[in-house]
């Protein structure tokens, strides 16, 4: 929590620098004032905690009530937050409060119409680490907040082989006894990045966990499926876009991850206004 | 610069923590790679300088050559920069350093688009500061890659009377008579947000510098503009497209603002790629 | 208000180190204490905060009670601000409590002697950026409180072209040019720093908004203020002192900047007494 | 040093902001310039390694050359350093140099007038704790510079007794008594601060390494002498000037402390010109 | 490898505070010196990187000569590692090298005799979170040099459902279950703490990938053995020493966790000599 | 205060990364739970402020109630803490807090062996700097706790002339002689470590106010005594242990300083139940 305490402190800096000389110069001390957060676009919700933690630190008299829980759908024209009380403080906090509200709700509206998609398989959507530096604790929130699923966080809590591993390594194989035999962390599965048919096999015959498709036709998809199904668990990844994901997810595969739910969602259309 | 240093470092850490697992148990120490950046579409260039600065942290001896200045158009499938020196350093920096990169690009491709379409009129395009939390100074810096002008950094450094101020100052007049009154930075203009003509006429006679024409229609715009142009500088701001731009921007105005270069750009589809 | 804060617990930090081992060797756990705040010559009052700030962050039970605002006047021998509560914690925050008020305190109080001097004249005193390292926002707070206005916070709310600029440009009409010509914040005005009058017509015609005049003598700003007045807001600058400002006021410029109300102001006398 | 090093950093963030707006659109990149700081009075120099620290953080290019020593007497007029590299990293840095310098070389100045009055004394002059909050450490070296000693640096690395304290433990023997029974670093002495010749027995009976006379006048500081030399160190406190400061000298005390020195040392009168 | 940078700065921090007054005092500038790091027992070293990190903070002109590897066994009486450079700075490093350096080869040789101990048995000794705080990172890696592997790093990378868990939860099947139907990373594995063979078979109905016999006796790990091998990983753990190890390490077990190799390692005896 | 909790949130930071994935997934919001902490072991108790400290930080609605004060000797099987509120909260903290706990605990109790040996005699137990890395101040408040005293904190609050220095000054005398002539802080003894008979006689005539024995047998100790007795304080110092130590109380000295108290105590065996 203080990580995201610290987060929104620095965006506020950001902001803020040495004043909102505006405000400070028309608004006159102990001006009291209503506020509300309203959204101009049917959205489903992330980031409903950023209110409290963001004004407590400009003011902490300040009162927030939000009208609806994270993961809500909410309907164009909703008023979701109610902020009341110093004046000058609530629009000190009125941009950075959105900027974050905003890009949040907009990875998880943008992920709930890629979850949609695929309703009645048992598929999962997963995100990717091709997510804005510095907020991917949000973002990847923001994502389980429309209905998609969390892949590693960083580099440091997965192991995720990769084509250019397996270049260096020489070969699927030789990449995975590596790892192997590395002291990490025993709690940890593998995963294998795969081009072909071959690679896949390879991964299975060398102790994989998961297997990655990268990048792979649906044909060549069926026929992964068909070789390592029950053996490990198969995620699809590459190009996935709202109009391809429901094909792959009914070849039966466990995961599929999307880059663009986090690194190119478009910002939800809220606002906040004076009452 | 240190500014940009840090946020990378924060960015690194982020990813990495306490170690790229993956990569330390595959990479042989001592490993030498050669790594190239590839852009799969025809993009703006903008952050050339991130590649220099995040690997300098992750291992000083690592080269880096870029073939383009940011700023540049360059084609899809062309090289931009070329990484050569650790494998396992290079792996460990791939992710951060393409996250910064695609989302720079992106927004000088995405701000070049509206440039673009306002070729031959004497207007700019300006940003907001509807910006990455923590990403303000980069995406500013990539909109002027794309073409466009930055509008202020922050509450700080720019006085912008908003249609808040006004509903709790009484009136256009008094918020500017309040502003001016302050003791504040004599190098700053002011700048009124309005919504209707009378408005406009209002901060006019007030004696603000710049006027700010929110959501207004291109008939209102056009006769905001008779009743304005010599006297102050004109902004339109409001639900600018791509489509509409020209038009407005045909009507004489000096600055138009677009949140969606900064909050809603697409990432530029980039690689990293092991020779 | 997080960046002062932040500022009083590092000075806290510098202070007290890893402990006042006299206080807490000296005085009991438990034992109670009240104390005030008096002023040894008159001052004006600035900085009235800082015992809040400071002691919430050492003792949050501390009671601080304040009997004037910042701005007042107060006359040599009063009590100012009343603490009460753990006499340990009174006594380790006493020093770094009164470094801070006194300098601010003795900014405002000299400041108050420039504008004192001028009084009629329609004329304002601003600062400069001749402030002490990591202390300018609070210094140009107590300026403020003596009466003074704030010129720009840095180098980056503020364009003002100096003499090295000229050189390195070629002259004032160039320097001018190149900064119109980038694609900075529109909201800020250009100042330029004049050394005779013939830079000052180039300043006009180059289309500055102010222009300072550097050591110029009084007849010299006599001059350039026949050449200005009515175009563009003139600063006087440099070695003025409580003698000569008021001459220089009744000379019809708009702005006089006093670096020595900042670099040279002398301490407030004030100290904290145990009742 | 490091503890400098961030320091200047963060000064150099205070003044710079996002950017030298100025400098950046006006010197093209690639423009070499060369500076010089100049002094306009006869100073004792400190702090000459401001500048080598300072645009090594800049640009590590920038070659510093100083000419003199910190300690050094410097006429008024005087080259001291020089500065070659690129422009606009010069400009850059220029102001939050000279404040660094300024200050320094002002409290060494103003320190060595005290330093002159007491020659041919067998007394020192020493700081307090009346700095700048966050300087500290580099005003009590500026403090050397100019011929005084150093008092301790904070509240942690030395014992001093004052009236609140004594007033608290119900006097002086209680007081250095429970001191004495607390489990501290056996590396420091105690001193304690006595207001007349009754606690002054006290505090030598009780154990005082040190004594430091507060506020007394000329004639009761002989007595104290009379009483007190050969068997503890004098330290004589409070309004010193650089009127009386000779004949307190004369007395046969150990240590005359000065907090004029640090808290109001007016500025050294520096500048930095491009050649 | 900035974490530990950052680490070794606020080591330095600790012990130097505003500086070595000793040495500063006592050692000439200019003074260079020869030095080295010598071990009085036979020792596992680890951190061998400590001191050229510490140095270049300290001073980048020393330099480091490492003659062992870390993981190597070193004799007592032999020269580990040599410094040369200016005397003071070597001097205001050596105690926080030394701690470092003891407290990691502390470890490393205290893990040692563990490893020792159950060589030509296929079992893997595990590290465990209870780690000196800020140091787990270095403390981890001591742990790999010594024999040893790592479990988790932290709560954030390994799915451990210990006895709490199980409580709140209501048993052993239900806290797996809901573990399962949350969207985190599909990379990790699920360990088990159980108490008892009951829980046991829960654990491996329930689908855990590892379980952990928590605090069992000779024969109940057998039985547990019995029954999980080949459907689970084995773990087991409490109160394991160097007496009680080989013997569990014979049941056929895949990990054995000890607390002790990083809460109760003694530290390695080293120290510095100017030669 | 605030540095031992900016230490507990870093050290919370390192365990909990983005989160305590295990405890998120099983405990259902809003579940609340009571813990004690409980010893395993005989023990003097120091740390009890650290769960309301970590816990504040994690979730200000949890309670504690401390059973005893830091310094109690508690008896194995005894609840010290007791820890009740939300149970995913409690859980989160669980292993920082024992972590703390366990060492100081740790240090106190192994101080309290070596006090409890030397009950009787005039002496007292010294800590070293021999500390871990960022916890000194705890451990040295640890020390306290278990009936030691501190030496200096760091290299900044005392005067040691080490072997080192004396190597490179050329001399006892010269050493001390150095040391005087530097203009440092007044309130600081000199103490000086001697390594024979000869150096003790230098140390004595040049002044030092403290001598350190390093290394000496107990005749050699005796002579060291007798030479030195009521002219300088003397600290024995090197190899002490629970065996030796009484032998050498007897012998008249001051001070016994034991490293090991600090850098080799075994961790305290605590543990915390959910009830």
């Amino acid at each position: 929590m203080f990580n995201i305490e610290n987060l929104i402190e620095d965006a506020l800096r950001e902001d803020l620098g040495h004043g909102d000389i505006t405000s400070l110069s028309i608004v006159s001390r102990g001006t009291k004032a209503e506020a509300c957060i309203v959204t101009h676009e049917n959205i489903i919700l992330a980031g409903n905690f950023i209110p409290e933690l963001l004004y407590r630190k400009l003011d902490p008299e300040i009162k927030i009530t939000c009208y609806y829980d994270d993961g809500d759908h909410i309907n164009s024209g909703s008023e979701i937050i109610r902020i009341s009380g110093d004046a000058a403080s609530i629009l000190m906090g009125e941009r950075v409060c959105l900027n974050f509200l905003q890009r949040l709700s907009g990875i998880a509206t943008y992920t709930a119409k890629f979850t949609e998609k695929i309703k009645g398989f048992p598929v999962k959507i997963l995100d990717t680490r091709k997510t804005t530096p510095l907020l991917r604790q949000l973002e990847k929130y923001a994502v389980r907040m429309g209905g998609g699923h969390n892949h590693r966080m960083g580099l440091f809590d997965g192991i995720l082989i990769k084509d250019n591993h397996i270049k260096i390594a020489g070969g699927v194989k030789e990449a995975i006894r590596r790892v192997r035999k590395n002291k990490i962390n025993p709690l940890l599965k593998i995963e294998v990045e795969v081009r072909n048919l071959d690679e896949l096999r390879d991964a299975i015959d060398g102790g994989a966990d998961i297997v990655m498709l990268d990048n792979m036709g649906v044909d060549e998809i069926k026929k992964a499926v068909s070789i390592a199904k029950g053996r490990v668990m198969i995620e699809v990844s590459g190009r996935i876009t709202l109009e391809n994901i429901r094909d792959i997810a009914s070849l039966g595969v466990d995961f599929i991850s999307v880059g663009a739910i986090t690194h190119s969602a478009p910002s939800a259309d809220l606002s906040m206004e004076i009452l």
